[in-house]
């Protein structure tokens, strides 16, 4: 049996549903080698954009580290970029994570706890210019499906986190078990990071 | 205003999480006119076939009568075709719904509540064959990403749903809807239904 890799999902309120549901399909699809937990600021369930109620298995005073970092977008950003307690989560949870991994504005929640600064990241298209304010020392990029910079993988707007996660598995249990994900979950998988039909000319 | 359409998901232990929240993420994309009501057996929040518990708003045990209704599948359909409640609801509300959708497996629930009968359906190419068997009096349709029969709409695996699902908004709400949501979820949307990579020959 494979590693298991811990992947702690961060939840706020007004997360965008499939930011966090897409990746979580293809984490948790069948067998694969990740143990899922949700992540709140607080030990009650949190509403998303859509309006579902998620519960939570921990909260961010847990003192565990984890190996991947997943961070959602969605309106809920607009507020949590002021939020100094899940800013200090993140930049405490970081530096020994072996990925950090965000979808569509999520990115502006690791730029705003620092720990984009030098790296290349993209972000949603519709919200990029508000992204790109909140980490001035990021090197941004607008056309992207997904940016992998080493350790560290954002993607573009809310469904590009499927394309991004199932990269994110090839990286860490192997192109077969991506290529089984998506094929067993009939997702019809965007294989190329650079092809990105929502950025505009 | 446009008219809001109600929208009863049904959750079971074991559902699949994308089969419940790509079509919810599209539904519920910003002033989409549709309420999406969780609906358990139980009060208690259902746990997901990834692990993720999603609280309910209301129980099967509620009379009300839903315009929408979207049945999810996953392993759990497994042990819920042979839950006399479970498809006592659906065959209680499927008659004076508008649509009656269902993502995956979830159209082996729709067949044993016996609403498919006579109807062209289809589902997951991997679990085919014991769909197939849940529903005799069903037009069963292999290849196919999703079908519409009238207010039937049927899906095939998984993330199938989130194609289908856009389809249903461009029939309930209009193309400009349905393609806002497309563009505005960054979802690289398969607008065939005819188009099924996952069929095998």
């Amino acid at each position: 049996m494979m590693k298991n890799f811990s992947v702690a999902v961060l939840l706020f309120p007004d997360f965008e549903t499939l930011d966090v549901m897409g990746p979580l399909e293809m984490l948790g699809w069948r067998e694969n080698p990740y143990e899922l937990v949700m992540v709140g600021e607080t030990d009650a369930p949190v509403k998303s954009a859509q309006g579902q109620r998620i519960c939570v298995d921990t909260t961010i005073n847990d003192a565990r580290q984890f190996d991947i970092l997943l961070v959602p977008g969605g309106r809920g950003t607009r507020v949590e970029v002021d939020n100094p307690l899940l800013l200090r989560w993140i930049a405490r949870q970081a530096p020994e994570a072996s990925y950090v991994t965000s979808v569509c504005t999520g990115s502006a929640l690791l730029a705003r706890a620092g720990v984009l600064n030098g790296r290349r990241a993209t972000s949603n298209k519709n919200a990029f210019d508000w992204v790109r304010a909140q980490g001035r020392e990021v090197d941004w990029v607008y056309r992207a499906r997904w940016i992998e910079d080493d350790r560290f993988f954002t993607s573009s707007g809310v469904s590009a986190g499927m394309d991004m996660t199932l990269a994110l598995i090839a990286r860490t249990a192997g192109d077969a078990i991506a290529e089984d994900t998506a094929r067993g979950t009939e997702y019809i998988w965007n294989r190329d990071p650079n092809h990105d039909p929502f950025a505009r000319d």
